[in-house]
């Protein structure tokens, strides 16, 4: 079934303007898989790329049950009553399995859905990480060039796409709960070691001592890794989402890092590097899945990923071999590979 | 100039009969970039293969300045004591700028490049951290056919190459210095978390009650941190290399390590998959340099990366297009992509 189109300049106009409905359609065309939505998206997202990088991108992440819908609606919220907009988008690859979170979006952040100063886009249907996530992206641009004052990016926090949103984000909050620790089970390692803050979740009623020592805990944690390239030292706060406590903080806190990063340069900096980073792990992700989708290597593949499992064949050769076949068969090893 | 080479069955006999020398030669081989050294070096290790697998893989990492070659030299040689016979490798592609420790190694380690249970390799040469660390994994197999009970890989501990190590090492350990937390600056985010096992080294004279506190603090910290999925508690040493002091609880600690995780079932399941996934990480790379060593995509690969980091160009769209030129131009894109 063929959707209705709008036309390039009517989508531009209607995102530049802040029309919604525009908006949306704008982000399911960049979702799309036929090849003349794409193009035409090309052309939208071209279009709106001036009109960018305004905005404060900021990525939420926590295991299930941290409460990361309750807070974004009340953190949301809190940033529409400073008279700021705000859209809210998600990288969720394993709402597609379930489906829970597709649906369950708007329903999850009642306040913020309801909000005129807000836009709250359910996660995308996608069954590859990278495309779910270069959807969200492409739809944060066009976000931005609809005005939007604040951009929040929330992920699942169990497996690889907090690093996506990591490299799509200015800031990168890491929600916890008060009993420190446990609650980290199922977030990948390395991931508390990338947050910019943390904000210990649920710090109210009999979790309101637990969610400062777990404060004290982690903040005095965090001066033991390593620092960040920008100077920045990652802050702990609490919260609590359900009772709008905290929320504040934690927005002076996000405010604090902007004045310092921009004030450094190094705000701009890094987004010009996550930028071509985005580019050229993009280029890899595509020539990586055009190699393991194809047909004629897949039983080899299958074979030397049984043998080297099994200590029968050695990875690095299994690997040169399938490379080979792959430059023989499709003329692109001229320019060889001497390592 | 064309070095003398050995036959297939010189170099498996005289690595399976321990000989150092063969050993030594065949990893030059494996080193060599000529494609007849190539081709050899793919047969011995073929043939040593069955005979692998024995060895306790180490990875050691550690800022410059944390004593790495004196724990190396000092924890080694207790494991001679022990009457257990040590091999020592090492990723680091950053050598190949100043040569330092290449030239350096042996005289680093001068209690154990004399000792005959022990067997001390140079770093590698290499321009790329993924064609030396492909070398350091290859001449891991041939160290362990040549019945070596323990093998070292040592890393500088600033860059990607640390990555690399923790994936062809059973256990990595990660030393640290007493005044806890400054020495990290330069360790790549991310790696702490990654580490199996830390130790605070230098816990001697007057950095005795800092390192002990600064055990106390990483260990604490550690708690706070996502769990592994082998279940295995990360866990904080102190010790004096140069002083000979807390290298036996090391060892205690590794040996707990190794135990726990062959009764789990765990040892040998880690080590398939780190097998695969070297196949598939080094399938990417070598595909991925293959395009981006292109000739005739270089211009355009420089242009949208300028483009990209100046925001006049979104870089998804500039990844496609340049995966598009490269599928036009190779003939790699019949299989197509959707994403």
């Amino acid at each position: 079934m063929k959707r209705k189109r709008l036309s390039q300049d009517a989508y531009v106009a209607g995102i530049r303007a802040g029309n919604r409905r525009v908006l949306s359609q704008a982000i399911t065309l960049i979702e799309s898989k036929l090849a003349t939505d794409r193009e035409l998206a090309a052309k939208v997202i071209a279009a709106c790329l001036p009109h960018t990088g305004g905005a404060f991108r900021i990525g939420i992440t926590g295991s299930p049950g941290v409460g990361k819908s309750t807070f974004i609606d009340s953190f949301g919220t809190f940033l529409t009553e400073l008279s700021l907009s705000v859209a809210v988008l998600a990288v969720d690859p394993s709402s597609q399995r379930t489906r829970g979170s597709i649906l369950g979006d708007k329903t999850r952040m009642e306040r913020l859905s309801r909000n005129e100063r807000a836009f709250v886009r359910p996660s995308p249907a996608g069954s590859s990480l990278g495309g779910v996530a270069a959807h969200t992206r492409e739809s944060l641009l066009l976000c931005e060039a609809a005005g939007f004052d604040c951009i929040i990016v929330e992920t699942v926090g169990v497996g690889q796409s907090e690093i996506a949103v990591h490299s799509m984000v200015d800031f990168f909050l890491l929600l916890i709960l008060p009993n420190a620790g446990d609650e980290l089970q199922g977030i990948k390692k390395g991931i508390v070691e990338m947050a910019d803050g943390l904000a210990v979740n649920k710090a109210d009623g009999a979790y309101l001592n637990p969610a400062r020592a777990a404060k004290a805990s982690f903040s005095q944690a965090l001066r033991l890794f390593p620092k960040d390239e920008s100077g920045w030292k990652p802050r702990v706060l609490t919260c609590s989402a359900l009772e709008n406590q905290g929320i504040a903080e934690i927005w002076d806190m996000l405010q604090g890092y902007r004045q310092e990063m921009q004030a450094s340069g190094y705000w701009t900096e890094k987004r010009s590097q996550q930028a071509v980073r985005w580019m050229e792990d993009r280029i890899r992700d595509r020539i990586t899945d055009s190699f393991f989708g194809r047909e004629d290597l897949r039983d080899l593949l299958d074979t030397y990923r049984a043998e080297v499992a099994d200590n029968q064949r050695s990875p690095i050769q299994a690997a040169d071999l399938l490379v080979k076949q792959w430059e023989e068969s499709s003329g692109v090893g001229e320019t060889g590979n001497s390592r």
